[in-house]
């Protein structure tokens, strides 16, 4: 049998269910806001954060003279229970809600309130010990707390990801290296180029996820400006005086990320650029995994009436009609991810203009899209790793044999023979169907074998010297 | 204990679970993606969908004689339970998936066998008696079963979201019937232009809301085109003939839902253009559902330093430190959501440019943006009406006082004193806070009292005729 | 010699070089936005949509006895030389413009009256004959001008734009029937599939095509709703009682232009539902038209280690350093075109998200989106028509031989040796290297020559009948 | 009268104008491009980037002994040509183009070429003695020379709009100086929150833009990696051994920019990363400049109806009907430029997704999106900076005033009486109309008149202290 306890706030009374932690206004919110059904549950870092910044605001309070020490250790034993995981089922809020996010506060002020009332001997609901907002609130404002927990769950998301790019790049140098001798051709505009080796295109992968790993790491660091003592909006109302650069450094020891105090905090409680940054330059990890995948699935298409270059690993029957079949399914959903990715910044774009005045009300939406982006992007990775790279093989035979028969190797004869004949070559090749080395040295002579061998050795056709 | 059973396809054997109604393909699916962790049993209505997609094919293949009636009727079983909304929780495969969605065909076709086996007598798994290939989805491939079923989804989401603009329309009607007699101030740029009421403000966000709604009509007609029969890519390879207008003409029975074969059926078998125009027609709706609460907003700014024209209902406290502060939190979570459509949009287009040659192969990316987008958005608009407009309430003195007050009214005078007259009255009463009339009957007597009272009667106010 | 009139506003007087038929707004503004330095002037569709307005609405005016016959004929006879296309140069405003299109309806104003006034006998800038505000905005304002003219512009722009549509779907439909009996190998996921002709793919593309039409006619219908009469936020204010009617017909009668009225005049004058429809609609095409171009790159691709299917016609050297190498430089282009029209489908989403209260203020951007949009796509299409699809040739022996050598065909064997077994000669080709006919005909011995014959004519391939 | 020289290419001949500097290949694109109608002409930038590039290409090769020296001193003259901003009128390509940049590269081989020509006294045309692909592109390809141009182009755009966001920064910093004392109501979700000044407001303006200074810097930095000496697709075929570096090193000193090799080449020629993040940097500053003018208009919205706490410079008849009303044409125009921003974003990351293999072929309309947004968004912030900000205008009594009156001042009680009672205060001023004062002081006495009066000083509003 369910009990209840009548809590309110000052739109009314409401019957809060006895066994749980959340009070009044969680149960509100829970009520108001029925969008996704996905619930900050759902992102236990970002639980963990809210840990992390009641209990710093509670210590530099304490050092503030504002809080009493049974009231402050009640909220840091509450903040550890939140830090070490539990009690994450009580964070029933829906991830998009109005209010920017003070139903998400509120919901962390309650469930630590509760918490540290239990601890204190009390029962639930009996606030005049221990305040959701007079006192685990004490010296805060949403548009403070909210971010701040936010940005912390942000740095602690982009650290995993980061982590999952590295690996895949590790991967990727792996096939570099053992792919370093399979001469290929190279292509351009889909078009038949000059020779490389498939090392090269691998190798080229890691480089390319290296550099959005940089991009990541700075963007990282951009996040840890915040805003605590900010309270309403900026002006630090009812903070007492020190209290904000003590919370932040409590903050950074306690979290172990580098948080810092923004220098002008009437910006920082409304400004979204960081946010807009980081999702910008997911966008482009999610452009360039993106690339990467297309190209993947178009070197291992056919297997007899495509570019059949690679192999990747056969996870699943392909067709549900068609027999043998096997579908490049890895990229393919590393593919949908990004374009996952891509539609998430605009929606964090639309979000951040949006904001108006002294704060961005539509943060929730942008919290949302950040953590959906960065957990499917960071599986995405890993997926693509485990499943697909660490599998690929090539068809070394087949991508040699489609050099040596091109036309495209024309061009390795421009600086002995200039660039008009190599022209005047290249096209009776494509006319006649001629190979280019029956064209320039045994028909007209423009090159003798001697020299032939001497380009078109498998060393120079994979590393090019200037040969004239 | 657990018992498994072993399955097999031509990737080898892979043990199941023997109380699961899926098999092999399912379960590597749900091993290869695990992206979004929202599976496809979060769609009831695409299961559904899946159980009419193949009863009908069921039914015309007994017609065409390729499946015998033991089979017909296990099939027929089978995919009745699905659509009474059974077994949902056996689709396990991730939404976002590569393979164009051969899971989710084959999660269906796994299922479907399963439960068919049993009612013949059988065990799950004896597949030499109900083949999830051979007869599940006879004369069929991922690339007509799933497009098809997903079609039908659509439509019976797009009903539902339809449903909801409409009652919101119907709600905003009312509001503009209750404010009919709200005398206002016009604005345009945020500047004050001439009056008008608040019914008619109202009014408008009701029709703008019924035009959403034709336009949502017409693009679930064109969703409306099914490709059944084009097997894998159009040419209908291994479907009996007769089979496809057949299938449709079942599917169009059984579903309700007034489907009809696509005439060009490879370009159907790739074509995402309908989706595109669904997705852009959502983006269409969110963005003037947005422009609806960003003035929602607006005219209950305030309550003392802002337009404070309006009243939405207090819904829970709005601020952790502010006390007494009410927020507009609806429609700053609808406003959240509309991005999240226009985000989701941008992801169905990208998807849709990908699609190369026979097949789109981000097809399921596209799915999950547009049912995300449906279910949110529809919850929204119920949200918006239950809980903001039909408890708003108008500040009718205050919105009458500030018409009168205005510079905007000298508008009216256009017809009797000249553009320029009114504009050198409308310049200085900027610049002497001094009121129309004052300037125009006391001081300059461009007008005579009397017709000062014509012009700027409350009913003349409200109904302007033309008067010079 | 320059020499000046003095003109003024309520801002106060500025100088207008003589021979200019623009006024001091015109001139304000000119000074004011310099953002693209695109003109009205490179819209001369848009300037004669001003002329049909003004002429319209001077008639309406007549009509209602609010202005005389010698100031009318002034009007109709400079609306008339706009209609001609004459005095474009006297639209120097930027597009991208603040005021909601008020320097834009104001330059038009302008221009029209000393137009009309050097008719009368008169000198430019003797307003008190023929006033731009008085006569030639009579009973209008920029929030029903100006949207009316864009709306005229517009409809006559999807025109073009449609039948450019056509004329490209016609071109494939050519090249359709040219290839009917080009067999060639079908790809799903860019993996081998089964067998079709180039022709279905090409007669496809048509479709895909045709069915883009519908959807711009369709969209093309709604942007016939005007708003004339609304004058400044749709209650009318200041327009004589039967205008609004009388203006919009004679606007159809003088444009040819279905144009009808509102019913909701309010709704009308910020709604932007319409331009983001038809942006959406544009975006569809698109991104349709960009995927055709991505397949006939694919298929182009080569020529040696590419596809390889279809020829391109050569159009200009491909590299600068490759000799003979030619690259499929229109679809690229087309490609782009595409990605600029889908860029400005999200400024014209922002834009009419950013409508506030009466009237949506960033309506020029929209125009400006629009108009370019319009304007690229459509010399895009017929670009990509005259100097790429009709020069189209196949390589029909190549694709016939590939077809022949695939593995894919196997699927055509299911009806009469089931999936599994299939599914097991596939395993077998592709790894032993092996052909079908080989494993399932010789090998195996599944199916008799006979069958195969049967089976794998042609015809059968072609056109695939059910034979099991 | 027209003479023309005929020039030839191995697609065959053409004759060019004799006059013009540009040859063969610059036509054939001129014909085969005709989208935007907006030439390479126009990115005066472009043209100066590319004499660099050829320039120290010429140095590198005459220094590795493949160039002869007159040969060499004839390209150095014509790239110097360029530099000084001469024959820009003969960039004619459109620049969105097919072919990757090769018709743009080409167009300035041929102007180089036919400069050089005339410098060494021959005549145009005559390129035996100086060649545009084996002397001016020598060691080069399109695949190096066109992005390594670019890249400067680009850097040297940033720059502009950099120095013109420090610009807007200052005005900003000014504004914040001059309105310290101006007390005025702090809003959060438009909703009365805690008092600030205005000051407060313009300084965090300034703040904001001081970041995105900031990242703007960053990303410079990421444009300046360069892959000289990749020639084709990295593998650097065809380039003489040390020309890269020192290539690198003459391009560097020529041009002041401080380019560096890239590590990859490979990678180098088709990665856009940083054109990704270039574009998502600059739409950052729009998402924020955007917000910026959301706020300045709605600050000056009224004058009788809206907020009305600052003056926008009025700069032109606001109405073509509406007399005296003048609107923030300034800042509206603004938003629209953030809007192309924005959607050029889109345009960028689209085209960015789609290169493949060696090499990114949509490359050009990354660069027409770039360019015009860097161009359009630099004159918007001087615009915004002229003709708003530096004349804004503070109502000074107006917003403390409002202060005064308002509600959300009961926030400053909280640490003396308690969330809760300011809770109930604020409910009764709330439904009752009275002041806080009357209610906390008069009628309830929770605090002293003296308390009162120390809470509540302008110091304190200005300057919040903790007190209780």
């Amino acid at each position: 049998m369910n009990t209840y306890r009548l809590e309110h706030d000052f739109l009314g009374e409401k019957q809060v269910p006895d066994d749980k932690y959340y009070g009044v206004q969680t149960l509100r919110a829970k009520e108001n806001f029925n969008i996704t059904g996905i619930a900050i549950s759902s992102e236990p870092l970002f639980i963990k954060a809210f840990g992390y910044v009641k209990k710093a605001a509670a210590l530099a309070n304490a050092d503030a003279g504002v809080l009493d020490k049974n009231i402050t250790d009640a909220i840091v034993f509450a903040s550890d229970e939140l830090i070490a995981g539990k009690y994450a089922d009580q964070f029933i809020s829906d991830l998009i809600q109005g209010g920017a996010g003070t139903s998400c506060n509120m919901n962390a002020n309650e469930v630590i309130a509760n918490i540290g009332l239990e601890h204190m001997g009390h029962r639930k609901g009996e606030y005049q010990y221990l305040h959701p907002n007079n006192h685990v609130n004490c010296s805060q404002s949403t548009n403070d707390a909210y971010p701040t927990a936010f940005r912390l769950a942000l740095y602690l998301k982009i650290s995993l990801f980061t982590e999952a790019l590295e690996r895949l790049q590790a991967a990727f140098y792996e096939k570099g290296k053992a792919f370093a001798n399979v001469l290929k051709m190279g292509r351009t505009q889909l078009q038949d180029a000059v020779p490389m080796t498939l090392g090269q295109e691998f190798n080229a992968f890691a480089t390319t996820i290296g550099e959005d790993v940089l991009r990541m790491r700075e963007v990282q660091q951009l996040i840890t400006e915040v805003n605590m003592g900010a309270t309403a909006i900026g002006t630090g109302v009812n903070a007492p005086e020190g209290y904000a650069a003590n919370c932040v450094r409590y903050l950074a020891e306690l979290s172990g990320i580098p948080v810092k105090l923004s220098a002008d905090l009437i910006e920082a409680t409304y400004d979204t650029g960081a946010y807009v940054q980081l999702s910008g330059t997911m966008k482009r990890c999610a452009v360039k995994l993106s690339k990467i995948c297309n190209d993947l699935r178009l070197l291992s298409s056919g297997p007899r009436t495509g570019l059949n270059e690679i192999n990747l690993p056969p996870l699943q029957p392909g067709s549900s009609i068609m027999p043998g079949k096997v579908n490049p399914v890895i990229p393919e959903a590393v593919n949908q991810t990004c374009f996952y990715v891509i539609g998430a910044d605009l929606t964090v774009t639309m979000a951040a203009e949006a904001g108006q005045l002294q704060l961005n009300v539509m943060e929730p939406v942008i919290g949302f899209s950040l953590f959906t982006s960065l957990e499917y992007i960071t599986r995405a990775c890993d997926m693509l790793r485990e499943k697909c790279v660490v599998g690929i093989t090539a068809n070394a035979d087949r991508t040699r044999e489609m050099v040596m028969h091109s036309i495209g190797i024309v061009t390795q004869l421009n600086p002995v023979v200039g660039y008009e004949t190599s022209a005047s070559i290249a096209r009776e090749a494509l006319e006649s169907g001629k190979s280019v080395h029956q064209i320039a040295v045994v028909e007209r002579k423009v090159v003798t074998q001697e020299k032939w061998d001497e380009i078109y050795s498998i060393e120079n056709l994979i590393h090019p010297k200037f040969i004239r």
